[in-house]
């Protein structure tokens, strides 16, 4: 019997017509479907493709024991997500061993700060592993704004919003275009960097980028209740360079 | 009569297969085909996707009136490209207004770096417009190294090899993960920023990722020949970033 094969499968930004073509054959040709989860949650990245999953696919969900319950920085978060990571990964090895193909569903991009990165690096040189790049949540961004970002010789830095604020101010006042990613409750936080480093007033957030409930605004105009900013939130600051 | 619409389709990396599903679907029923190309060649977007296109599709490619043989500091190669740009507009224009769609080509992601950037900004306001997100080349060159490019907290720079050496090198050695595009000619200087921010052990070189040729290999062990970089080159440097 021959062995199966792993794909990790980027589902783009959040829009399933934006998938790649391949990644929606795949899916739609799926027989496993697995995909992360918090506890008592349908999942993110199940809710982008509901209505692609075959009826007859069986469906492995793989819920997170822990997310912002312990502080990344407590030892037992790693502890706790590694055990997690290996669990699953004993999962899907001993599918692909039973020659069955699965699919794990990735949001984005699976190579870009994605959880997939985790199974992956368990799973390569003992099973096969194929993964198909996705449209990042950050092109579904500033797609949103209707604004190119990144003209000529722009630099462009994708910064994490969990980094320490000083550190972001810094890389804002020393780049071109700007990616925020992981807002969440970063958000003030963030916005304090973008000030300090004089960007805030050309600064876009955007959340659910092509979703249902998409919001595109300058930040600086952004509403009270948005200023909880979801998890799906992109900041954006586009590159001015060069442009005949 | 209705005006038509302009779509800036982003074709992906390369591979017609990673093509957006709305890509696919907007190319294969299109009746106008527009894309860049240097006088002379078929044109590399168009080359992408020659199987899809339409055989009724009018195609209406626009040749570059210059592109390597005046530097871009010289005053007349602005006005050139922007009364190339601008002429390419009209003749969109023209189209969309007899109520024709019509569909450019753009390699990678419209907003990224691509030439249909300097299409857009001329017809948005003048007549409907549509982008749809792609799958960046960068994307399916880290995709190629089968290694994720960044973890965690990770700060990824995006920077064009047309940057100054120094430049290069002190942002080179400022980022966790790096990519630089535009190599080309600029693979030596390139190369020389690497060493100096003491990334170039790191570094892979990936050529036409996702195409036809691709090749992948370590930027140390790049032959001779190899480096001569062509034009979609790119360089990765991953990041090493916090993982369980």
């Amino acid at each position: 019997m021959s062995v199966g094969t792993v794909y990790g499968l980027g589902l783009g930004p959040g829009d399933p017509d934006l998938m790649s073509v391949r990644a929606d054959r795949l899916l739609r040709n799926a027989r496993n479907v697995a995909y992360f989860r918090k506890a008592g949650k349908s999942g993110q990245a199940r809710g982008i493709v509901a209505g692609l999953i075959p009826e007859a696919a069986v469906e492995h969900p793989m819920e997170y024991p822990v997310t912002t319950e312990i502080p990344f920085s407590d030892p037992r978060y790693n502890e706790m997500l590694s055990a997690f990571y290996t669990n699953c990964v004993g999962h899907l090895k001993s599918l692909v061993e039973r020659g069955e193909d699965v699919v794990v569903l990735c949001e984005g991009d699976p190579f870009f700060y994605g959880s997939f990165m985790h199974l992956h690096s368990r799973l390569v040189g003992d099973v096969p592993v194929q993964v198909v790049p996705g449209i990042t949540g950050m092109s579904g961004a500033w797609t949103a704004t209707g604004l190119p970002v990144t003209w000529g010789d722009d630099v462009l830095t994708v910064a994490m919003g969990t980094l320490p604020e000083d550190e972001l101010a810094r890389r804002m006042g020393d780049t071109n275009a700007l990616v925020v990613m992981k807002i969440g409750h970063n958000l003030e936080k963030v916005t304090r960097a973008l000030q300090a480093a004089g960007r805030y007033d050309d600064a876009w957030l955007v959340e659910y980028a092509t979703m249902e409930g998409q919001t595109v605004t300058r930040l600086a105009e952004a509403q009270p209740e948005t200023r909880r900013a979801p998890y799906f939130s992109i900041i954006i600051v586009h590159g001015q360079g060069r442009r005949p």
